[in-house]
This record gives C-alpha cells, sequence and structure tokens, in this order.
C-alpha cells in the first residue's frame, strides 16, 4: 500500500481564508495517564475530499457520499505546466490518450506536490473549466489533483471547476502526494473521516497491484 | 464496500475527560461563496486509532506506524456477554475455536456498538488482560473492538489491556461499528487521518470478498 496523504502538523499551510490548524495536549501521560491531543482545524485541511455542499447550496453532504465512489480504478494523468498556468485537454493528452470513456476517478499528477508549505504551492497549474465538464462527459465522477484546489487558489477565483464538477454532483480530492510512484492505472482509496458537512480529511492511497 | 464507522457530530460521546467534538461554521457559500467548517475534537474521538504513545513514555506515534499495519484479513471473534463483565479466552471461543495462529488483527464484536452514544456504552463489557496477552502470543498485532475501550471505561482504570497490547508495540482500535455483517473471517482497513501523535479518528472498513 503507498500513502498518498500529506501528513496533518500544527500550523501547517492551509487554503487562503481557511481555519489554522491547532494542535494542543488535553491529556498527559505523566499526570493522567494517557496522551491525548486536542486539534483544531478546517473541514478542508490538508489532503481532503470536497463534497458538492462546499460550494452548490443544497447540495449533498459527506453523509451522503457512499464509500465505494471513493475508491476503485483511476487514470493517473500526468500534465507538465508552468506555475501558474491552466492546463486543459491537450495538456491531459501531452503523455497518454485520453480514452473515450474514463474510470470514475481521475487523478491528475502535476508534479506540485513537492511545494506543498511553501509559497510556491499557492501558484499551482489549475484545469481549465471545459476540459472539467469534457472530463465528467467521458465519465468521471471524482476529480483528485495533488494541488491546493484544481481552481487557481486566490480568493478572487470563480472555481469553474469547483462549480462543474461540485455541480454535477461530483467529488473533488484535493492535495494528493506521492502520485510519481502510481502507474498510469493504479486502484486507490479515499477515505474521508465520516464528519456530514462540506467536506473533510481524508487518508489517501494506493493499493498494491 | 461496508463502513464500519461511528458519524463524528457535535456534541458526541467521548471518552470520560477527553475533549468535546465541536463544528462550527468558518466560511458559508451565502457569504463567503464557499462552506468551510471548524472542528474541535480530541486525537480519541469516535472510531479511532491508539499508537503505543497514548500510554506508553516514548511509544511509537501514528507517524511511525505503516498503512500496511492497519489493513489485511482479520479474524472476527464474537462474545455475548454481560453489562459491565470481563471476557476471556473461554468467552472468546464460544462461538468459534482460536486457532493457534491469528491473523495479526483481530476484531472483537460484543454487539455493544449499538448503545453508542448513550449511558450505556460505558458500562461495556472489557478484555481480560490475561486473555490480551494470550491474544498477543498466537499473532495478533492490531486488537479492534467495538467498545469505548478493550478495558473497563472510566478514569481510575489501570488499563491492563492497553499496556500489555501497546507495550508489546501493537495497536488498539475502539468504537467500530457495523460489525454484525462480518463473516469470521474479513478484509477491513483502517485508515486515520496522518496526524503523528498518540492516537487519530478513522474511517473504517470492511472489504467485499
Amino acid at each position: 500500500m503507498h500513502d498518498l496523504t500529506h501528513p496533518i502538523t500544527s500550523g501547517m499551510q492551509t487554503y487562503p481564508g481557511d481555519p489554522s490548524v491547532t494542535c494542543t495536549p488535553a491529556l498527559r501521560i505523566a499526570t493522567d495517564g494517557v496522551s491525548v491531543g486536542h486539534w483544531g482545524l478546517g473541514s478542508h485541511t490538508g489532503t481532503h475530499v470536497d463534497a458538492p455542499a462546499h460550494v452548490i447550496e443544497g447540495g449533498r453532504t459527506l453523509a451522503e457520499v457512499a464509500l465505494h465512489e471513493l475508491c476503485g480504478e483511476a487514470i493517473v494523468l500526468r500534465v507538465e505546466v508552468g506555475e501558474g498556468s491552466p492546463y486543459g485537454l491537450a495538456e491531459l493528452e501531452a503523455a497518454v490518450r485520453l480514452p473515450a470513456r474514463l474510470s470514475p476517478i481521475v487523478v491528475i499528477d502535476t508534479g506540485w506536490a513537492s511545494y506543498f508549505g511553501t509559497d510556491r504551492a499557492l501558484l499551482h497549474p489549475y484545469l481549465d473549466g471545459s476540459a472539467a465538464a469534457e472530463l465528467l462527459r467521458r465519465g468521471m465522477h471524482v476529480l483528485a489533483v495533488d494541488t491546493h484546489s484544481p481552481d487557481p487558489t486566490h480568493l478572487e477565483s470563480e472555481l469553474p471547476v469547483h462549480r462543474t464538477v461540485l455541480g454535477a454532483d461530483g467529488l473533488i480530492v484535493e492535495n494528493l502526494t506521492g502520485l510519481a510512484a502510481l502507474s498510469p492505472r493504479a486502484r486507490v482509496g479515499f477515505f474521508p473521516l465520516r464528519f456530514g458537512g462540506d467536506g473533510a480529511p481524508a487518508r489517501a492511497v494506493a493499493f498494491a497491484e
């Protein structure tokens, strides 16, 4: 099994405007016999799943998302795009021809996970909204990326990819890491905490073949 | 796939003395364009994994626990024991003879998950410390239960099962649910958040056969 998850740590990088991550001791072995931590964090911390309710009023929450939607064979697409640049079907097809019918889970490896935690992580490449629509037409149900967002990461973004994918009742997974180890076809699982809101941090894994 | 996880909700039942669970809106679609929640919770909330560092000074944290330790074939043992009563090898063998060599993951179904959230959940049956030691001798590495603890749940407990299992560098999973659906041999996965502390909430699943 291969871990595709960024560690969650106190003060770690978050999406601009999101709650910061804190971890303080609640109980200590020396005084309480057990060690227990008290965490504060946002629902979209680190490697996480977006439910439709993240941007769609009345959209599905994670309570209405089935485990099997987030687990199965994925197609892994690699793009090489510069800082802050958009990518579309042409860039997605640079390495491998996109099949007419996609697996429900599409994983996009931009290589940007290595910048996670630095300022440069916020200047990641982003998917073109019309390309997201075409991926959905070809059968995509879950869009999984190794960046903070499949849209540009700044507070003025209109979030076209979020609106397209979540508006179609699909799901988005953000901030994957470790994708270089995956084959073009990989069996993956995204396991969010069972929290019934707009999204939740997840343990993301690839299963051995 | 079958979910073995209790939902995490604001104000849910916790182990006595542990931090309470809160969930408040941090961002709202109407005013911010997106919905994001701010969570407060303890590291041992709901369905979760205990690392050795939970009770052992200098013990392994979850950062040092490999994913494959928490995923694989499990033996599912069912016990029928009364409120607040201990169970040992005799009770574990009531339904099925314990093999001399166990799978690394041992799941114990007491039926107590149905009381989760009520006062009665705290009066659960508990494993005998010497039986825990015998399970370890037979190859157990992960002890997974459907109760708040494999030890009695009160602040005066000496935690003999915790000390035995975590002291042997094993792992404990607590508050599983949905175990009635499992065969005596089941393929399970416990996926904690990637938080490097004494434990973490997890998504617990059983894979279809």
